[in-house]
Protein backbone atom coordinates (compact mmCIF):
# COMPACT_ATOMS: atom_id res chain seq x y z
CA UNK A 1 0.00 0.00 0.00
CA UNK A 2 1.41 3.13 -1.25
CA UNK A 3 0.50 7.09 -0.66
CA UNK A 4 -0.92 8.36 -3.47
CA UNK A 5 -1.98 11.34 -2.33
CA UNK A 6 -3.41 14.11 0.57
CA UNK A 7 -6.73 15.81 -0.77
CA UNK A 8 -7.29 18.77 0.51
CA UNK A 9 -10.32 20.72 0.90
CA UNK A 10 -10.61 23.89 -0.51
CA UNK A 11 -13.20 27.04 -1.74
CA UNK A 12 -10.64 27.93 -4.61
CA UNK A 13 -9.00 24.81 -6.72
CA UNK A 14 -7.46 27.02 -9.24
CA UNK A 15 -6.43 29.39 -6.63
CA UNK A 16 -4.85 27.06 -4.15
CA UNK A 17 -2.84 25.17 -6.98
CA UNK A 18 -0.45 27.96 -7.98
CA UNK A 19 0.74 28.68 -4.39
CA UNK A 20 1.30 24.88 -3.54
CA UNK A 21 2.78 24.05 -7.10
CA UNK A 22 5.25 27.40 -6.95
CA UNK A 23 6.19 26.28 -2.74
CA UNK A 24 6.49 22.40 -3.60
CA UNK A 25 7.79 22.98 -6.92
CA UNK A 26 4.73 20.41 -8.04
CA UNK A 27 2.92 20.85 -11.06
CA UNK A 28 -0.79 20.94 -11.96
CA UNK A 29 -0.47 17.32 -14.11
CA UNK A 30 -4.60 16.63 -13.87
CA UNK A 31 -7.71 18.53 -13.95
CA UNK A 32 -11.21 17.69 -14.12
CA UNK A 33 -15.02 18.44 -13.09
CA UNK A 34 -16.31 15.02 -10.87
CA UNK A 35 -18.94 14.55 -8.96
CA UNK A 36 -20.26 18.09 -7.96
CA UNK A 37 -16.28 19.15 -7.49
CA UNK A 38 -13.33 20.63 -9.43
CA UNK A 39 -11.13 18.23 -8.87
CA UNK A 40 -6.65 19.00 -9.48
CA UNK A 41 -3.74 16.74 -9.01
CA UNK A 42 -0.53 18.24 -8.22
CA UNK A 43 2.27 15.68 -9.09
CA UNK A 44 5.52 15.81 -6.04
CA UNK A 45 8.56 14.80 -6.88
CA UNK A 46 9.58 10.63 -6.36
CA UNK A 47 5.49 10.00 -6.91
CA UNK A 48 2.24 11.10 -4.89
CA UNK A 49 0.03 13.91 -5.44
CA UNK A 50 -1.72 16.92 -3.83
CA UNK A 51 -5.32 16.30 -4.59
CA UNK A 52 -7.02 19.96 -4.52
CA UNK A 53 -11.13 19.36 -3.64
CA UNK A 54 -13.48 22.26 -4.63
CA UNK A 55 -17.43 21.74 -3.87
CA UNK A 56 -19.18 23.40 -7.31
CA UNK A 57 -22.56 22.42 -5.76
CA UNK A 58 -23.77 20.82 -2.27
CA UNK A 59 -22.15 17.24 -1.18
CA UNK A 60 -19.85 15.86 1.07
CA UNK A 61 -16.82 18.37 0.48
CA UNK A 62 -19.24 21.30 0.81
CA UNK A 63 -20.32 19.96 3.96
CA UNK A 64 -16.98 19.65 5.11
CA UNK A 65 -15.98 23.21 4.39
CA UNK A 66 -19.00 24.35 6.47
CA UNK A 67 -18.41 22.10 9.38
CA UNK A 68 -14.56 22.45 9.36
CA UNK A 69 -13.04 25.35 6.75
CA UNK A 70 -10.66 24.38 4.51
CA UNK A 71 -7.79 22.00 4.82
CA UNK A 72 -6.89 18.33 4.67
CA UNK A 73 -9.64 16.64 4.35
CA UNK A 74 -8.22 12.93 3.97
CA UNK A 75 -4.83 10.77 2.84
CA UNK A 76 -5.18 8.12 0.23
CA UNK A 77 -3.12 4.79 -0.78
CA UNK A 78 -2.58 3.05 -3.51
CA UNK A 79 -2.94 -0.61 -3.76
CA UNK A 80 -3.17 -2.80 -6.96
CA UNK A 81 -5.69 -5.19 -5.66
CA UNK A 82 -9.08 -2.48 -3.83
CA UNK A 83 -11.31 -5.51 -3.62
CA UNK A 84 -8.67 -7.89 -1.88
CA UNK A 85 -7.81 -4.41 0.39
CA UNK A 86 -11.48 -4.05 0.98
CA UNK A 87 -11.67 -7.44 2.16
CA UNK A 88 -8.57 -7.17 4.69
CA UNK A 89 -10.24 -4.19 6.16
CA UNK A 90 -13.25 -5.89 7.06
CA UNK A 91 -11.39 -8.56 8.47
CA UNK A 92 -9.45 -6.53 10.71
CA UNK A 93 -12.95 -4.96 12.04
CA UNK A 94 -12.81 -1.54 9.98
CA UNK A 95 -16.26 -0.01 9.13
CA UNK A 96 -16.20 1.13 5.35
CA UNK A 97 -17.87 4.27 3.92
CA UNK A 98 -18.05 2.02 1.02
CA UNK A 99 -18.24 -1.58 0.80
CA UNK A 100 -17.40 -2.07 -3.08
CA UNK A 101 -14.90 -0.16 -5.36
CA UNK A 102 -16.60 2.64 -6.86
CA UNK A 103 -15.32 5.60 -9.71
CA UNK A 104 -12.99 8.23 -8.48
CA UNK A 105 -11.43 10.85 -9.78
CA UNK A 106 -8.96 10.72 -13.01
CA UNK A 107 -10.93 7.21 -14.03
CA UNK A 108 -9.41 5.27 -10.89
CA UNK A 109 -11.71 2.94 -8.91
CA UNK A 110 -11.68 4.00 -4.97
CA UNK A 111 -13.30 3.09 -1.89
CA UNK A 112 -13.19 5.17 1.86
CA UNK A 113 -12.72 3.69 5.14
CA UNK A 114 -14.93 5.39 8.14
CA UNK A 115 -12.88 7.66 10.35
CA UNK A 116 -14.27 6.13 13.69
CA UNK A 117 -11.80 2.74 12.56
CA UNK A 118 -8.83 4.88 11.90
CA UNK A 119 -8.31 7.41 14.42
CA UNK A 120 -9.85 10.18 13.01
CA UNK A 121 -8.48 9.95 10.03
CA UNK A 122 -10.72 9.62 6.99
CA UNK A 123 -8.29 7.04 4.53
CA UNK A 124 -9.22 6.38 0.90
CA UNK A 125 -7.80 3.57 -1.17
CA UNK A 126 -6.78 3.97 -4.54
CA UNK A 127 -6.61 1.25 -7.64
CA UNK A 128 -5.29 2.57 -11.06
CA UNK B 1 10.07 17.78 -2.64
CA UNK B 2 9.13 14.84 -1.97
CA UNK B 3 5.86 13.33 0.21
CA UNK B 4 7.34 12.41 3.94
CA UNK B 5 5.01 11.79 6.00
CA UNK B 6 1.63 12.77 7.18
CA UNK B 7 0.87 13.65 10.58
CA UNK B 8 -1.95 12.32 13.14
CA UNK B 9 -2.76 13.41 16.43
CA UNK B 10 -4.40 10.65 18.33
CA UNK B 11 -4.80 10.22 21.81
CA UNK B 12 -3.22 6.93 21.87
CA UNK B 13 -0.19 6.65 19.23
CA UNK B 14 0.74 2.50 20.23
CA UNK B 15 -3.18 1.43 20.19
CA UNK B 16 -3.77 3.47 16.65
CA UNK B 17 0.02 2.21 15.20
CA UNK B 18 -1.77 -1.37 15.20
CA UNK B 19 -4.64 -1.19 13.07
CA UNK B 20 -2.80 1.31 10.33
CA UNK B 21 0.19 -1.26 10.21
CA UNK B 22 -2.09 -4.33 9.63
CA UNK B 23 -4.46 -2.02 7.14
CA UNK B 24 -1.25 -0.40 4.88
CA UNK B 25 1.18 -3.08 5.40
CA UNK B 26 3.09 -0.61 6.70
CA UNK B 27 5.52 -1.34 9.94
CA UNK B 28 6.48 0.32 12.93
CA UNK B 29 9.74 1.43 12.13
CA UNK B 30 10.99 3.85 14.69
CA UNK B 31 9.39 5.20 17.92
CA UNK B 32 10.27 7.86 20.32
CA UNK B 33 9.08 10.70 23.23
CA UNK B 34 10.15 14.01 22.13
CA UNK B 35 9.09 17.05 23.10
CA UNK B 36 6.11 16.25 25.13
CA UNK B 37 4.69 13.66 22.61
CA UNK B 38 5.26 9.99 21.83
CA UNK B 39 6.12 9.92 18.32
CA UNK B 40 5.57 6.35 16.08
CA UNK B 41 6.56 5.97 12.80
CA UNK B 42 5.58 3.83 9.92
CA UNK B 43 6.93 3.49 7.12
CA UNK B 44 4.79 2.71 3.68
CA UNK B 45 5.58 0.79 0.71
CA UNK B 46 7.25 2.81 -2.33
CA UNK B 47 8.58 5.64 0.71
CA UNK B 48 7.14 7.81 3.04
CA UNK B 49 5.66 7.53 6.57
CA UNK B 50 2.31 7.80 8.71
CA UNK B 51 3.88 9.68 11.83
CA UNK B 52 0.92 9.37 14.79
CA UNK B 53 1.70 11.82 17.46
CA UNK B 54 0.71 11.72 20.98
CA UNK B 55 0.77 14.01 23.53
CA UNK B 56 1.96 13.40 27.10
CA UNK B 57 1.92 16.81 28.13
CA UNK B 58 0.43 20.33 27.28
CA UNK B 59 1.35 21.65 23.88
CA UNK B 60 0.35 22.43 20.16
CA UNK B 61 -1.10 18.45 19.78
CA UNK B 62 -2.68 18.53 22.44
CA UNK B 63 -5.05 21.75 22.22
CA UNK B 64 -5.22 20.55 18.95
CA UNK B 65 -6.96 17.15 19.56
CA UNK B 66 -9.22 19.07 22.34
CA UNK B 67 -9.80 21.63 19.53
CA UNK B 68 -10.13 19.45 16.74
CA UNK B 69 -10.18 15.69 18.07
CA UNK B 70 -7.97 13.20 16.70
CA UNK B 71 -7.17 13.15 13.19
CA UNK B 72 -4.98 14.59 10.04
CA UNK B 73 -2.60 17.14 11.57
CA UNK B 74 -0.28 18.01 9.10
CA UNK B 75 1.72 17.00 6.04
CA UNK B 76 5.19 16.83 5.84
CA UNK B 77 7.42 17.27 2.42
CA UNK B 78 11.61 16.59 2.50
CA UNK B 79 13.94 18.88 1.00
CA UNK B 80 18.00 18.60 0.64
CA UNK B 81 17.62 21.92 1.26
CA UNK B 82 15.70 23.29 4.29
CA UNK B 83 16.80 27.10 4.60
CA UNK B 84 16.55 26.80 0.87
CA UNK B 85 12.83 25.83 0.86
CA UNK B 86 12.10 28.51 3.44
CA UNK B 87 13.78 31.24 1.41
CA UNK B 88 11.39 30.33 -1.18
CA UNK B 89 8.67 29.85 0.95
CA UNK B 90 9.22 33.76 2.18
CA UNK B 91 9.28 34.95 -1.33
CA UNK B 92 5.95 33.49 -2.50
CA UNK B 93 4.86 35.28 0.30
CA UNK B 94 3.76 32.26 2.35
CA UNK B 95 4.17 33.00 6.13
CA UNK B 96 6.45 31.11 8.86
CA UNK B 97 5.70 29.26 11.81
CA UNK B 98 9.26 28.67 12.22
CA UNK B 99 11.56 31.23 10.86
CA UNK B 100 14.43 29.28 10.86
CA UNK B 101 14.95 24.98 11.08
CA UNK B 102 14.82 23.47 14.24
CA UNK B 103 14.97 20.19 15.70
CA UNK B 104 12.26 17.83 15.05
CA UNK B 105 11.66 13.93 15.74
CA UNK B 106 13.84 11.39 14.69
CA UNK B 107 16.85 13.89 14.63
CA UNK B 108 15.83 15.83 11.60
CA UNK B 109 15.62 19.47 10.65
CA UNK B 110 12.04 20.64 10.40
CA UNK B 111 9.63 23.97 9.80
CA UNK B 112 6.32 24.42 9.81
CA UNK B 113 4.52 27.06 7.26
CA UNK B 114 1.24 28.61 8.78
CA UNK B 115 -1.58 27.36 7.64
CA UNK B 116 -3.19 30.57 6.84
CA UNK B 117 -1.27 30.76 3.76
CA UNK B 118 -1.90 26.95 2.54
CA UNK B 119 -4.77 26.67 2.19
CA UNK B 120 -5.85 25.39 6.06
CA UNK B 121 -3.38 22.95 5.46
CA UNK B 122 -0.31 22.83 8.13
CA UNK B 123 2.55 21.95 5.92
CA UNK B 124 6.27 20.90 7.47
CA UNK B 125 9.23 20.84 5.83
CA UNK B 126 11.82 18.51 6.66
CA UNK B 127 15.46 17.78 6.06
CA UNK B 128 16.64 14.42 6.87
Amino acid sequence: MRFDHAGIATRDAADLAEPFADLLDAPVVHEETFDGMEVVFLELDGGGFLELLEPTEGGAIADYLDREGPGIHHVAFATDDLPGALDRARDLGVDLVDEEPRPGAWGHEVAFLHPRSTGGVLVEFVEK
